[in-house]
């Protein structure tokens, strides 16, 4: 399989386009193209092809209203940890787009796969974890690609998420994702545009 | 920014034929390429627009050789976990490709960057680790856009990593990664086609 120029240049675009989307429209992702965002996650990086991560996709109305209260709740003490301007200028930010987002989907990481047999992950077994934040991205960037939009919500406490989806034991929580069709596209974080964190490249160094 | 169907279809086949790669053509990458990969780290979604992966392009060929023995070591200890025929079957494996690959990155995360002001990690630091896993992977799709290939080495004490690229007090081991021209590509994993963990598709649960 050999690739034309063509081809980075596509994923350059994917990636510089790709946000991550607090404002979302309404309106329902067909089944279809939610089935092919599934399978996109199925290519992601895995350690020893484990592919640990689990989704749950959330319909239910109760479980979301919790989920919108949690994420309330560390919201509004993640702003009670700066000072007083800069607390102002963090609740001026919109940092999830729970209440319009057609999809949500909750995603765990198994801790302790049979798949995979353990291979790769014995020294670091942080190894699991970044396959299923790999499997994110994938997952993200064909929602892109479909001119979905994305928005990953951290800003929640793990264990009562766990305890919130009855999780099983090896079950740790990974993320909780927003998907929809977004108010506007956009080719700058809006953490920069809003002047709470500027762009800064990451050179490389050599040894 | 409306991306039309052949986008969707680009990034589909990228995402098919990227490979966890460790058989090499040892040809140098050109520069103007590698600052292209590069560039492509820093469109990955980021905690707060923190950006806390560390980069170390690593040429001293006395640092390729102690990371080399270090996945030996590591590699061997691997083996040993395991019952007698297992233990054959993957040392059969080949693993990592540290002989061969010209371009060697060791990948760092910053715990306690001060960009992105603390913003959507203060419940989940682990949200800087999946960052630069993040990262990695954007990395790794511009590769195979390029028809290089990419292998990540996880088979390695982190710690002893740490120590032997003098890091930093707060950066954090996350990956040594192999780029380079690719003796072959392949659409599926090898470690399916070797029988060792065949693919296991993830379904959506529903709630």
């Amino acid at each position: 399989m050999e690739f034309g120029p063509e081809s980075a240049e596509v994923l350059q675009q994917i990636l510089r386009w790709r946000r991550d989307v607090r404002h979302f429209r309404t309106d329902p992702v067909p089944e279809d193209v939610l089935e092919r965002l599934r399978r996109s996650m199925d290519f992601a990086p895995s350690v020893g092809n484990a592919r640990p991560w689990r989704v749950i996709r959330v319909r239910d109305a109760s479980l979301r209203l919790a989920v919108r209260d949690e994420f309330e709740r560390c919201n509004q003490r993640a702003a009670d940890q700066y000072d007083d301007a800069t607390a102002a200028e963090y609740r001026r930010l919109k940092l999830a787009g729970l209440d319009a987002a057609p999809v949500h989907l909750a995603i765990f990481t198994v801790t302790d796969p049979t798949e995979g047999r353990g291979l790769g992950r014995q020294t670091m077994p942080a190894t699991l974890r970044q396959s299923t934040a790999m499997a994110i991205l994938a997952l993200w960037l064909a929602a892109r690609a479909e001119n979905l939009g994305l928005g990953m919500v951290s800003i929640l406490d793990p264990a009562r998420i766990e305890r919130l989806f009855d999780a099983p034991e090896a079950w740790e929580f990974s993320a909780y994702l927003c998907l929809g069709w977004p108010e506007f596209t956009d080719d700058t974080p809006l953490l920069h545009r809003v002047g709470w964190q500027e762009d800064q490249p990451t050179e490389w160094q050599e040894r």
